[in-house]
Parts: C-alpha cells; sequence; structure tokens
C-alpha cells in the first residue's frame, strides 16, 4: 500500500472535515483510545496510522494535539436518545445550557460515567461532546455515556423534574433518581425559562468565591447523588 | 511620561522574569484582578497599562493569554506560613503532591476558598500556584487563601492527621477539621512515603472510569467536608 502525502486526497478531507465539524462523523485520537472504541462496539469508517496510510506530514496537519498521537480512527457520530436517557427513572440525568467550553463538557461526560448518569442532554450554546477537545477530557468515557441534544421545551414536557443549581437556590441534597441535573454556564447560570420550571438548588460554599467551575458544581452533586443511591 | 517600546527596558525584563520564573515577584494580570490584588492588601510593585507605560507591541510580548488584558501588576510574591496552615485545627488544609497541571492547582486554589480551607501546601512535583495559568485558574482566590511549600517530612512531623485519596482507600467520608487531605497526581496517585502515612479514602464511584481529574475529587471532598463542618 502507498502511503498517502497529497492533501487532496479524500479520506484526509473527510477526517479534516469530522476534526472540525463533527457533525456525522468523528475521531477518536490514539492507539489505546481507537482500540477502546472497538471494544465498545464502535465501527471505524477508517483508521490511519503515521508513516502508514498517512505521512507523518499529512498526520500532523490533521492532528489538534501538541503531542500528536500515531493513530486516528473515523467512526460515524453516535447519536443518542434523549428520550432514553429521560427515560430512566432508576438514575439522575444531566442537562447543560450554554456550557461553552468542550473541556467542561467532556469532563462532565466524564463525571456521567464515573456516578453513573443516565446520560447528558445538551442544550443551545453547548459544545458539542463529540469535538476532539470534549472527547479528549472525557477520558473515553464518550464511549459509553449517552449524548443528545434537547430544546427546553421539550426537557420541560418530558416531566421529569428539574433541578438547577442556582445561588440563591436551597441548600439541599441532590436527588438521587428521577430527576435532570441542569447546570448552566458559569457566567450567566441557566436560561430564564428553564430556571422557572426548575428547583433551585445551591451548593454551599464559603461566600469567599463568586461562583464554582461548572465541572467542580457537576463533580460535587454527581457526587453526592451517587452516594444517597449506592 | 513617555510610553516605553524596548525590550531592553529594566522593567520590561522584570516583568517578563516574573512571568517566566515567578520566584520572587509575580505577576498578576487584568484591571480588576490588579485592583482586588491591591484591596487585599497587596502592595504593588509596579503597574503597567497597555499603550500607557508600556507599548502595545511591547505589551503583547508579556502576555501569556490569547486575549491579553490592558493591565498587568507586579507583586512581590506571598509567602505562605506551612505552620500556620497546619495550627488551624478548626478546619482542614489540603496538601498536593505532584499535580504538576497549573490549572488543576489553581482550580484547587479556587476550592480551598469555596470551601474554606487553611490553605494549600505544595509537595514536591507541584507546578506554582504562582505561575500565571493557575493564578488565573484560581479566579482570585490566590489573593486570600495561604499557598506554603512543604516537605513530605515536615507534613508527617506535624501530626496532623493526613488523609489520602487512593482507589483501594475505605469509603468514608472525609474529616471536617484537624486533617490534611492530600491528593497525588492522575496518572500516580500520592508518593509511598506519604501513602504508608496517610489514612486512605476512596470516592464512591461507578468503577466506568479508571480515575476522576485531580479537580473533581478536591471539589467533591473539599464540599462534603465543608458540608459536615457547618
Amino acid at each position: 500500500m502507498k502511503t498517502i502525502t497529497s492533501r487532496q486526497n479524500p479520506l484526509f478531507k473527510r477526517i479534516r472535515a469530522a476534526i472540525r465539524e463533527h457533525e456525522e462523523e468523528i475521531v477518536i485520537e490514539g492507539p489505546k483510545a481507537v482500540a477502546d472504541a472497538i471494544a465498545h462496539g464502535w465501527t471505524p469508517i477508517a483508521v490511519v496510522n503515521r508513516d502508514v496510510e498517512f505521512s507523518s506530514e499529512l498526520f500532523e496537519a490533521l492532528s489538534e494535539t501538541r503531542s500528536p498521537q500515531d493513530v486516528i480512527g473515523l467512526f460515524a457520530r453516535p447519536r443518542g436518545d434523549a428520550a432514553a436517557i429521560l427515560g430512566r427513572r432508576d438514575t439522575i440525568a444531566v442537562a447543560l445550557d450554554g456550557v461553552q467550553d468542550p473541556g467542561n463538557v467532556g469532563t462532565i461526560v466524564r463525571l456521567a460515567a464515573a456516578f453513573d448518569a443516565a446520560g447528558v442532554l445538551l442544550l443551545a450554546g453547548c459544545a458539542d461532546a463529540f469535538g476532539p477537545k470534549a472527547v479528549r477530557a472525557s477520558v473515553g468515557a464518550i464511549l459509553s455515556v449517552p449524548v443528545a441534544e434537547i430544546t427546553v421545551p421539550q426537557l420541560i414536557a418530558s416531566n421529569v423534574p428539574l433541578i438547577a443549581t442556582a445561588a440563591d437556590g436551597e441548600r439541599i441534597d441532590p436527588p438521587s433518581r428521577n430527576a435532570v441535573l441542569v447546570f448552566g454556564s458559569e457566567g450567566s447560570g441557566v436560561s430564564d425559562e428553564l430556571a422557572r420550571a426548575a428547583r433551585k438548588l445551591a451548593i454551599a460554599t464559603s461566600g469567599r468565591v463568586e461562583s464554582l467551575n461548572v465541572g467542580a458544581s457537576a463533580a460535587i452533586l454527581l457526587a453526592r447523588s451517587y452516594a444517597l443511591r449506592t
């Protein structure tokens, strides 16, 4: 087999589009992560190795990381089912509203796996959980956590109790099951429509900081919910 | 006053050294952060504004961020007192062992403020809490949280009970006071000598992830300790 060196190569262009847009196809980087994805039942569309299928230079042109991996896998984008996530009344689900940082989205996907949440629902204004940065921050959890997009009206219509973090909320434990924990952006919190529909919960803090990072808030509440459930 | 444009200017070189080395002097970036530092009683050695003291080009040469701030303050590096941190038996202290990522160190400084820990003790192999990335990640908390370096023998000799997170630890609540919570690096945990001297605590997880991010672990345990204390 001839090593591909041209940026006009259709597979190169397809992988580059998956890295940039991750609409229909997504990329997993690194030999262990690609092997894990296949072990989880994901079927690769293509697996390319540096200096084998693609020249080293072409490979570098794809990688977003400073220390690029030697293997890239191209996969169909998984489509989580919001109704199935909301149907799991034995645990809680997580919804994110305007969480723009892909590192935070990936961190919360990882926490959803660590604390057995039903899945992660993405409302408007969130970073995509299947972009390369979010996938890396999930440290493999994106393979096992259902992720689906949803709108505020759909979420409210589900009739699953909504719990939103808010500085003026009640200082209560999070629910252990049959609820959606909603996290907003660090700056502006959850949207007004959601805030009106949700019970508001505050994490007790000293007041010496204005807010917690959304990943820290999610860690605290998901761990507590898991501890109350198990 | 004449705007400085030369990279040979002594103040420019001094600020650049503080950004790179943060040994004796450190830098705080942004008008609000500099004002907050002064409000906290920090005395600036110098405050430079873009296009006033320093030309815009010289200013850009200093900034580590993509969207540089318009004000940089130069301050003497605060020296936290490890003995004073360990002497606070009414709350817990945090010790970090080999936490290399400055974002994680800054995040944990922020959590120490949020949950009223006595301070943060840095063991060998940690990123400096006073480097620009850690300062930014602390979101102002570096101004109010005592931070000091310490060695493992000093920490053990303090006779304050040590609690280290470990996958094989007991699934117990963290202490609410009179203890040091020790967090190791995500990959290798705390050092052997510390692990032998500490009681080991595990955060209950589903087992679907190999580990939690050290910032997530700290958020969960500091929040729980604070809830038990207040």
